[in-house]
């Protein structure tokens, strides 16, 4: 289980972004960002299971992201042919054991924040929805549970208090910086609610890059100890840098989500994080949004010293880039070293454009803006009446 | 037949770069670049080539890059268990037939430069290693050759020369830049070369971005027209940025092959692409290094007005953005429209990095670079030699 | 004087920065950056007063930064004929009167941080160095005093009492940041002891960039608001952008002193700086380093709407590019309104470099960097052993 | 004399950018950027030039730019009480041989490009109005004479043999890239027609970065010796970056002339543009726009060995830096030496701002374009029309 290999002192090594990568993939539509995926093109998904298994994940989570039924009924209508959210959470189910056992990985259920939560439903509405959820990841058995990409603790605690309700291990991140949720809770006092509610590992995931990600689990384990609480601690960032983004992350970048190819990460950049996570003493480390396979290799191979071991996607990758030594070109050949990777400043062949942005979003009024950070306006209707009340 | 559908005026879309897509999902090793994941991986393979085919690729590529037997035993010891060089090609070839026929998209079996020829082995050795994959295509019956990836069109000419011994169509593409091939030969010229020793099909692939394959192709059509001779126009480039690379192209980048994320290109950078290329009198575009799935979507969607449909995979993408014209913040809501991914310049979010940098081997003294180029060493004590003798 | 002015509500504008200007023009040695050059070359310090009087300049400060003996000593036996510092003090005051007589300007005398304060010299000694700076402005008479560049509050509060012994008002600068002094006083708090000590003036310069100063200086403000405290506030900050320094400014940038260049402002940066320094109630607003008379204009001219009238200077420029209104080239006509140049990022025309920088001293060990932060090591001797014992 | 000191092989070190300095300096105009501080404020034209001798300019340049009857009638009736172009060249003359009193240094009486010639004026008349300056010129004995800043080669053939007429020798140079002057005529060329004419020194001036001008300067170079005739190199380019800018120069980047800050050279560029210049065989090497004196120093210092003495206002500057060898942070210790300043990269603190331009210009239509560069239109019932006509 989960918490045998992490009380042990284990590495877990997480997976990476499904919606991003299969986006680029043809599966998945940006904007909506839902699973319908794993009962239109199984294969699809299940060969991406496949090379993060191979790249060193440890975990293979369900493709359920933004799988609870008001979300797909209410953006997934552009689907062809109506599927149900039991279907496609249960296809995801299938879909991430096949894979798990074609290693030793384990396989989480996972659920997100929802719009009944943004558009003002009660607790009982929010908690039903990710019961419905839930009630799938039992019949299939999966072997423990994540609450993830939260803005607001309040529905973060309300998921893990339904999560609870099974028996399994939770795990809680939210997709905070280190400015805290949308209602302006701090991190540590997030963290300390999500223990309380039965969280047995904590920590961030999405919307910010790797250093500020490692910031906020910063202030979350800092708020743990203040309160004398345990947890495990987990980062699953962004594989993009943003070090200009403002309290909602990448979201608010101007080039989110089609332009956001300059800002990816390297394999190099990885391993810094991966080995600044471990010093911070996070011990569930994986990626969201950007981490392709490659990337989560770059975290198992970072920490295959303390793990003593390689992922299998290392026979196709030398270390350092260590495989460039037998290039014809000397030039090519001196790239075969760490130091080389390390200090590499990359350039980005783009001398027309700057190297940061200011995230939209500033012009709003700040009335309107704090209002909809916390309960992020949802039907057309209300938007056009903030609009014309407050001149965006 | 491909040029049945040239000569009748319609688009070809090619496909992307398997090497380096397969790189990142841990089935290809970068340095040796070789492809022997057909046989280990099929799955993969077969999953990419789907991908290509959903977003819109007319053609599937059969991953035989690199596959000549020189290549394979030269550099491919790494592969735990000695796989043939023929094994290799069959199975390539059995994977892009069995996706073609998910669609109606072509086969091309394609060659791709020796290290025979750098190492200066005479004609008949080099045309012996050509004819080699020849056969296996040839009792795979692909439907169209394609010579990839040449320096030199002296050998570019000799793969050409037996490919035609095929009776099957023949395209030829080089990795050249406007300034010409490695022994000096313009681009124009090099054009008239290979339409003269039977390719039917002409232009460049890789090595260089799109806009300065686009003024290659430029130099190599206004070189056909001068010669008086036919033949149609092909662009494979990679999808990085590339304002600042020398005569070989991306190899000399510092960034080459494991920091190249930043200069990646964006959909929209594409659909310029694809234009441009249109405009210039292009009618098989595609890609090379770089080129995800979405990249070739990009293509199929910016000529879709000319083809008449969208790709399959258009299913899961808002023409410009389209798709985030439902989403809650009006910010996000404002970037559903051409206008706004057209003009944006994009942050790199990197703000220690530079824009450009400079192609390694500057260093080298004339001499050795030229020799280099011309003929690329390829033995180690060779390379030994150079360094003592001129101090690189 | 220079409070019945800022009692009424009148803008003051200060001048700009000799030492760097005065460096440029081959008179102030970078490193030392006395002001000898009152005695050696009367000429090039009167016409810099000069320029910055037609600028706007309402106050001319006695170029005496760095006068005081133990500096002069210290660092000033490069100077061919040695100089006294009565001389040098003498000078500057005389030159400055002559040149504020052909206007209206106020003179005001200025003395800065000791080395004696550095190296741990008492209370008495480091007092008597202002004291005998004093001596001269008294005599010479001049309108007022500035206590300016000071790293340590503690140093500050010394100097204004000394000066406050004349009876003359006395403005406080100190060159820090929002951070604080090096031995960590807050902003607020160092305020809050200069007005104490006697200051009416109280503020920042040098060191930091127009927005990072004004940042500080706001915490300043609210730091005076807090002990119900009185006093005007000033700002004279860089002309240098330096988003990217640490805690003690831009001497630790890597371009500090002689690649600053990329990061000079322009003046519509300055015109920002102006409004927003006027926004925050600052009223008297000048310059420190990098500051050239172009600059303090455009400070004259953003505030013209307030003040009533345009400085000299303005003869020859047009507000906001109007004088390009007559190019031949319509393009560049189309420069000629404040929407152009308002938002105009401009380009640096140097791709192989970064935006920003990471600070020197970075490697230095806490303590060793704590020791200097808090007295700078002066002797050799003793950095030599910091060396050694700490390898920076 | 000038030719003295170049047939001996002597280095003669030109002066920089008086426009572009006193514009800074409150006393020239943008836009018209005509002289007429000659007379309305001697002193600070008078300063200027003994900043220049003093870091080491072997010539001063009479500030006659733009002096021409028709410029100043033309543009120059902002000038409150109208000065005739007598008075203005007059004065130029006699301060500009005040100061080079105080060295050795001689005086260069300069004409450039006239707003007769881009009306389409006829040969005579454009004649006359260099004759008028030569007039001036010759009563005040300048020693030598420079026709500079010239667009079209056949008006600056018309400007060498106006003053061919004279006796006196005469430099040349036009403000032209390595595509040639506005009617297309390469830089060889121009060089061979200015030679003809009777210049005894061509080369570049302005327009362009010192890399682009070197350039040119080879070019011309080449085109001498292809034409078998001798002359003297000259180069005075600008002290900006300009990698990005097309035919014309600089004055096309968004950025001029109120946002060229961040491309201001710094005194390392210098020191590597001296050598360059040198090593290409240019022995007169000067500066124009953005040239301050510390640039014109950088010149002397790297060229010092060759010249066997350092200009007077290095007893003001350590080379490469060394004058920070006794700074009290080791960190800055460690800039003190040439390998630091040679390698920096610096940073513009300006992350929001892109590195290079697209110079303005291009949506002009072909004709009008090239109408425009053939002949600059000057009135504005011209270029109406030409908008009218063709939508610029």
């Amino acid at each position: 289980g989960i918490l045998e290999r992490l009380d042990a002192g284990e590495i877990v090594i997480g997976d990476g972004g499904f919606v991003f990568a299969l986006e680029k993939r043809g599966y998945v539509k940006a904007g909506p960002w839902t699973p319908e995926a794993t009962v239109e093109h199984p294969e699809a998904v299940r060969q991406l299971h496949r090379e993060f298994l191979r790249a060193g994940s440890n975990v293979l989570q369900t493709f359920t992201f933004y799988a609870s039924e008001d979300k797909l009924e209410n953006r997934g209508n552009y689907v062809a042919e109506k599927i149900s959210c039991q279907k496609v959470n249960e296809a995801a189910c299938d879909i991430a054991r096949e894979v798990a056992n074609e290693g030793d990985a384990l396989v989480a259920g996972g659920v997100s924040q929802t719009p009944s939560y943004l558009s003002c439903k009660d607790k009982a509405e929010v908690k039903a929805a990710f019961r419905k959820q839930l009630d799938v990841f039992m019949k299939k058995n999966v072997d423990f549970l994540i609450a993830e990409y939260f803005e607001h603790v309040e529905e973060a605690v309300w998921a893990v208090e339904v999560l609870k309700e099974s028996g399994k291990p939770v795990a809680a991140t939210m997709c905070i910086g280190p400015e805290g949720d949308m209602h302006g809770v701090p991190p540590g006092q997030c963290a300390v609610q999500l223990v309380n509610a039965g969280a047995s590992i904590v920590g961030v995931n999405c919307h910010f890059d790797p250093d500020t990600s490692l910031e906020t689990v910063r202030l979350m384990k800092e708020g743990l100890q203040a309160a004398k609480l345990k947890a495990h601690l987990m980062s699953q960032p962004l594989a993009f840098h943003t070090p200009d983004c403002g309290k909602q992350g990448f979201i608010d970048l101007p080039e989110f989500p089609f332009g956001l190819e300059p800002r990816i990460v390297t394999r190099w950049d990885i391993q810094k994080y991966a080995r600044k996570a471990y010093d911070l003493g996070v011990r569930y480390i994986g990626g969201c949004c950007g981490f392709e396979p490659y990337h989560v290799r770059a975290i198992a191979e970072e920490l295959a010293p303390e793990r003593g071991f390689l992922p299998e996607a290392s026979e196709k990758h030398g270390s350092w880039g260590n495989s460039l030594s037998m290039h014809t070109k000397p030039w090519v050949r001196a790239r075969a070293r760490k130091e080389y990777w390390e200090n590499l400043k990359p350039a980005s062949g783009r001398p027309y454009c700057p190297s940061m942005a200011k995230p939209d979003g500033w012009g709003v009024t700040k009335g309107a803006r704090e209002l909809m950070q916390q309960k992020e306006a949802t039907s057309e209707q209300q938007l056009k009446e903030l609009f014309q009340k407050q001149k965006f």
